[in-house]
């Protein structure tokens, strides 16, 4: 087992999963906050300069653990490593997000994809010469690439109350 | 706290962290494997699909926390969360690797800048629609980011022994 510890809340307009939208891509305007624990803020110098981040959280609802999902945008069982499904055996959160301000301990956000209340981990700068690729196949996904901008969650993943 | 479990481990040729290259983007062609445990293979179904896959590890050999680091890259001190470096509240690691080939729970990959026998936590594929950014701004990092490719570490992360 690895432990890690929540270093801030993620705030949003979206207090339960269905109608969510999938992906930032899905979820542009979308403003959102950070509220960073206190004893983490020093970790914040020099962002501000930077306008994408690069967000890992805890998919905080997810109760369940799955190994092969039905994604929202196919109709097929797929291995949950080849989808961004939340039921994975980590439920590990990523989002690229925009960042708009950074006040104290507090960063205004833009393109926000995540539940009200998401338990951040951890904050990474988004760098083109690490993070863009290019030349990129993506397998099932490749015909529903055009979709990704307007599909929006139902209540699949939804936790079992 | 928030809990996860190894999923798999990454092989690579870097037995150390001085030399290593610092992302992927100097790690061009440096092939290694993911052998994930068998109890998870499941979850690799369609993967095959994908060129490049979003890795998400244990910086394992990190011993302290810092929020304050001078990157691989700089002379000045900076805030944790505008860098990459391994040090963080939360050692967690993010890489976007090539995916050559599947075969049954081991993955051949390149473009492979961790430490050997890191822990692997999740796989996500990548998604240029979700994960590429445009009109980034990378703030401090901006005068340095046509080093990136030729920039290796050195011992500063190591870990006491």
């Amino acid at each position: 087992m690895i432990k890690f510890q929540q270093i801030g809340t993620i705030h949003s307009p979206f207090k339960e999963t269905a109608g969510m939208p999938i992906q930032p891509a899905g979820a542009e305007g979308v403003c959102g906050t950070i509220e960073i624990l206190p004893e983490f803020s020093e970790g914040l110098k020099d962002l501000e300069g930077f306008s994408h981040l690069i967000l890992i959280y805890h998919f905080h609802q997810v109760r369940e653990r799955k190994l092969s999902v039905t994604p929202f945008m196919d109709t097929k069982k797929r291995g949950v490593f080849a989808t961004r499904a939340p039921m994975r055996p980590n439920p590990i959160g990523l989002s690229i997000v925009k960042l708009l301000t950074v006040k104290g301990n507090k960063l205004d956000i833009e393109n926000v994809d995540m539940l009200d209340n998401t338990p951040l981990l951890d904050i990474k700068p988004y760098v083109p010469e690490f993070d863009h690729q290019q030349e990129v196949r993506t397998g099932w996904l490749e015909k529903f690439r055009n979709k990704v901008h307007n599909h929006i969650s139902d209540d699949r993943f939804k936790h079992p109350e």
